[in-house]
């Protein structure tokens, strides 16, 4: 039978693309960008995709965010009107899905924004990774299809590679403090807590740390390394208490602003541990301790249950 | 009665709206921009509209175009959520009403996207200034007004203050030759045409020009000024056919890439004129001899008749 | 000018309407339910409502909620075939908003359906009372209207009228931590914290609670008082760690199940308030050392400040 | 090929669903019902429905109808969101289909409102067996596909199993007429009529009957049998006027009220058949002459036909 | 104040129109028509509407129809691009209404699209006489607005003012049975039945008739007279049982085909009275006893009442 | 496999959809129309179509155009009610792509009615011949397909066929003139160019002509003749120029009002070639010397092209 599954790659991530083609024995299609002089742009797809499943991997990237979003929005609907049979949006972070509530009158809910376009452009499902709220599917009409793939096995895997006779995991956050409770049993190893305080997107005060610290090899876990202030103050205070060592995991590293310096100044610091949903800089591997869990055979595994109609919660099994 | 007329300007152009409002007698309403680590951004209006009728003022500019089409998509968004008894678009130059047509398979109409995504976030009414084809309102739901303005009359005006005893008048392009030929009538001043071939986004050929030329005061009237490519060579070549002098008019004003050579090499460039729809770079103020025409009076008043529920048509007249 | 306004209450709530209207000094318009022997029923508006603005009374009752959805659908959809001008649904307790994320595959997105049936119903706007979570905003389309008010400032007052010198505020929740904290900010009362983990619907572990409590009055706040699970299991603590008196406040207050006889095991329980969202059983108040802090006073502002586009912000400042 | 068809049940009638499934020679789909204390549930589908045609079988009961549509609701979106390829609701019974008109202003068309809801939660196809009026097919969106089917095939045959020498076949409604002349066509026994005036939703007044009744087997023919107020009044006049015996037969058995007693008080009743599109009450058997004509073979023929793409039309030819 | 009401008429019924302004005080607004050799047309409304109420009268004429509809439908657009700010149709014959469902499978339900395109097209609120069904309301969208008129009032008053010492009123058709029961009583005048088969659209059999005839003036009494294949054989069958008059009414006259035959074929036809809400050919009007109820005042009050936001009801009690 | 490819005609057009057929091996689906006596009409489809993709063909005829248009929507809406997989509308030549802008204030854009009405009605892909402007295709929503043929291969072949060693192509229209320029290039035959102004719908005036036109062959190629207006100035202008003879090209052939005569008045006329998107009057083929290309080929490849899902855009490379 004639293969139908298109993956098409926007600007945002292009490895990240050609490794998950790779793992399902394809070539990437072909995507052309036409520039104008007044600033707009326009994609042309340079493969037939009449009735075919596409999948459009494009992630959200620190720079050119509100291009990338817009290139995604046009390639939907470059597929949509080429007479695609589905259009899977792949986006493994989706940096948009923090800005789901109103924290004040008279503003916008900007994640809704993004979802209600998509669906407005053409998508028929989206296929994310670890979204910042579960509430954000949500956020999606009844009718959109949507895949939320979680990073976990990937990350308890990488947990489980290390020496863990003294290991502690720590939450960087509230939210996460479910999930390492999670791990926590499912490695058996012992967790603890940390109470802290939001002052503003970029400073954060640790009240207190529970559980047992000194001397033990601290795993920090979070969702998302951004400008990592609540790793370096979280580092900071284990440090104080006597932690052996500081390990950051997190699903999403986009370490933007002082992440570097704020990450190397906990002097303690052993390992950071982040998935390639975006693009690391080549400043931070050099900079930094750094393993990169590839993300690229979790996508392609959902990519293929999806084409194949099997199940996607099986990945997760 | 209470003053229910609210205006906004997004980052685009803010001067114009400062003087739209000063026109109309009041202060343009704060709003505020958030911005956040990972490259999102969300606005806050900074004043009640509850039950108001809200303009919006936002153009296309160069640079950050997508980052300024999402903050109008925010601005409308939040205008709905608080409330706003009317959500009204003022954009002057719309840079996506160029892509409204398929040139090839597999590419998207983009100039819809942006259109539909308006509808999408909560926009009643889309004002804008001399679109790319009329065609363009079609674009918009049955259901949207659209107010579609003219520069016309201030172009006409502009052009009377000028000798026009040698004049004569020439059209930058196919689609303005129509215009031309009305201004022509409208002013009493002969026209001519020109026979031109676009090899590219920024690359023409004339072929040839048709009218007297010689030792005329030649107009060459335009839509917009994007790189000047077409002045430039129709330029060049009503100098080669002993052309007095040639003035440049058009609605929009880019000038983008070489704009600035390109109109600098016509020897007998007597003139530029454009309206301030888009900011115009110091570069460009200093460097050519610039007549910038203000499009401000046309917008307030424009404003006032929708908030009064007069007529806009009456405008044109 | 003749009276636009009209407010009509569905059958889960009808008191509490009563003394909204009387805030406003008018009558609240009669409402009839044609029953039908196959189980359906019909509602029939009493009164003219064309180019009125409506507001539709109805909370969400602990029985009979599914009837009591589908009589709000159908008075909202009353109202708008009668040609009303805006249709706004008041509901001070929304229970669906729980149901808002999927904790699992194959399931719906409950508070979505909840939402959109309303807005496909023909509803305007929605006037809610301290949702579950702020993203629930989010759950509407992008153009309804959504006034989420807020109980806190009762609650604060209610809390200064108590004698404050020994007092201390736990939140209930992880997600009541910062209303908490804000609220000893505001009142100049030190907060601590709890650790718990949920094990079920209606069984709680609380593993530590941090903070002064030794001979302390403890508040314990809470968005909602559902089985008293929690309530019952903080208390215990809190008593075991020496604490002097608790008191338990909360915005909903729905007493299911053991919750009496939970919250009667405390042994130094103080005091119970809640507003009045939800109708408070007899049994309840009989059983209990309740307080009912009244809600309509909130409602039937915000309700001026809807019907006469003024500002609903300005409530909570 | 792997099977793609999933039968799922809701809570109204499991055991025509398991019926429908035996027929089929396969398995109902388990799905599963999370009960929160509020008041609120959530279903689970119990299996994966990614890519299938899924079959979610659900009448409309007597008691505890509105939860019961809510189920439905939410089995559709949760099929939505896991992917199902198509969405088929299968209501056997369908109550609101009556509430199909305004009979007085300022009420809303609640049918309308059950189906649209329907089409907004993500359903693709409607099946139902003789709707009160077919004008309500008029009530899906015009790209909603409904299959409506027709249990007369079921009711000739069974007519035809009795002895018919001395029949007559009389409607039990003025919307039932034309069906029984044509049934007395297709059977060949003369057909009477009824003349009656409705007062209210259980209480009619016969005027006259028409049609030769003396000394015959009278067969009264109706859509639904409700409080059998029509069949009590029709079935009184009839024994006045000589009928040897009457025989009720209609599709839907709903049996509320004093139908049993109203039944009962027809003294030459001989025989009562219905369908089961609902349940029957244990009680109803027990004190009336029924037969039940099981409706599963109909519906599992439906349901093979539109799985596999056939037709639905050649059931009825 | 400044008037915001419009009237446009569209070219179906342009005399009715006329009167329905005159009664108003006002002026038809103009309304132009642009027709191209293609076939196509299009309309220009003459008149400003910005912020205006604007009725449009279009009537279902007898021939060309399908160009009439689509002229309605470019008016309900026109009025929307142009800003209007409610867009009322006003329909007073509404011939597609009777394609309410499907009477064989793969058949369109014509009525529906019929509605659902005025929708599409900018339509708030639609008005008509006496649709052919009441269950045709809920062929439109939850959200709008319909305001069904009835003639009844009209039709009772012309009855009124006849001898009716010797009067029986009859329904033409099994759905009039219930109108013409309530007009019985309403006036004090008896009532009969009859009994009859439709064999095609233009083709029926009189059974039989209930009700005291001979000697008697009888009036038919139906919603609209189409071909009057009902009117004579009903007409002919009272001859037959000795009546001594015939007299016909109904709300609709569209007299098609052998009308005028099929009614002077009544010997002793003494009036035929319709309202106005198709224009009536002259040919009818000589050849016919006609009286013609004019629907122009219900109209203009109707009309008022929208306007204004009054009652529509309280024109009917 | 079964086949589930099914084709049905509209009345504007059957022998050239019994051609398509007959290319396809395949039988045309029967269709019967039901017409009512008030002026309305249902069409019914003559076979099954559960789960087959449907292609329905109806072009715009120049008399019954709104009847014509009409009856494809109810095609369209049959064929989804029937549950076809996808509907597949074929307009050979669409007339109202011409009312694609608006030209003054208070008209509607009735190109968008009736493309969003045929979405409305269930339509999924939309398949037309050289559009009258590129731009049509955005008249459709984002997500409907859109498949734009072109007839331009046949021209060029039909053109090959003669003796082009004199030959000078000329267009009919600016909006011709690129095309022209490429079949100039492609066939290696030069090109000239027309300045004319459009007077009314059925006056232009011919300004100049540029190119060798003495003792030429001229090609005058255009979208559409229509009255041949353009036809007949160009024509005797080149007369004028001393040309040899004249042959007119274009896709679609009209032929209204005096086209016969205008063409008829080039005294060197030689050959008008159009293809079959509209059915040519016997009296046009009788008077002109006529050569009709035939389109059905074209269609019918595409067709198999969709319906296989293969590639459209490789049946014009």
């Amino acid at each position: 039978m004639e293969n139908r599954l298109k993956i098409f790659s926007g600007s945002s991530h292009p490895e990240l693309a050609a490794r998950v083609c790779k793992n399902l024995g394809m070539s990437l299609s072909p995507m052309q960008i036409e520039h104008y002089s007044n600033g707009c742009f326009e994609v042309i797809l340079g493969e037939n995709v009449r009735g075919c499943k596409v999948f459009l991997i494009q992630t959200s990237p620190l720079s050119g965010l509100h291009r990338s979003i817009w290139e995604l929005y046009e390639m939907v609907n470059a597929a949509c009107k080429a007479s695609a049979k589905e259009i899977n949006v792949v986006m493994p972070y989706v940096s948009y899905a923090r800005s789901d509530k109103k924290y004040t009158g008279r503003m916008p809910i900007a994640g809704k924004l993004f979802t209600q376009f998509l669906e407005t452009a053409g998508m028929d499902r989206f296929v994310g990774i670890d979204f910042h709220s579960p509430e954000f599917e949500g956020f999606f009409d009844l009718k959109t299809r949507v895949d939320h793939l979680r990073a976990y096995p990937l990350i308890i895997n990488f947990i489980k590679t290390k020496d863990l006779t003294k290991a502690v995991l720590l939450p960087g956050d509230d939210g996460a403090s479910k999930k390492v409770a999670k791990f926590s049993e499912g490695i058996g190893v012992p967790c603890g807590n940390v109470k802290k305080r939001r002052i503003s997107d970029t400073n954060v005060i640790i009240d207190s740390i529970e559980g047992e610290i000194k001397a033990q090899d601290v795993f920090i876990i979070d969702d998302e390394i951004c400008a990592a202030t609540t790793a370096k103050e979280v580092g900071k205070k284990v440090e104080e208490l006597g932690a052996k060592s500081v390990t950051v995991v997190a699903t999403h590293g986009l370490f933007v602003g002082k992440a570097i310096d704020n990450l190397k100044s906990i002097k303690i610091l052993k390992e950071i541990a982040v998935t390639d949903t975006v693009p690391i800089a080549d400043e931070v591997k050099k900079n930094l301790p750094l393993t990169i869990i590839p993300i690229d055979e979790l996508l392609s595994r959902a990519i293929l249950e999806i084409y194949q109609e099997g199940s996607v919660s099986k990945l997760f099994e």
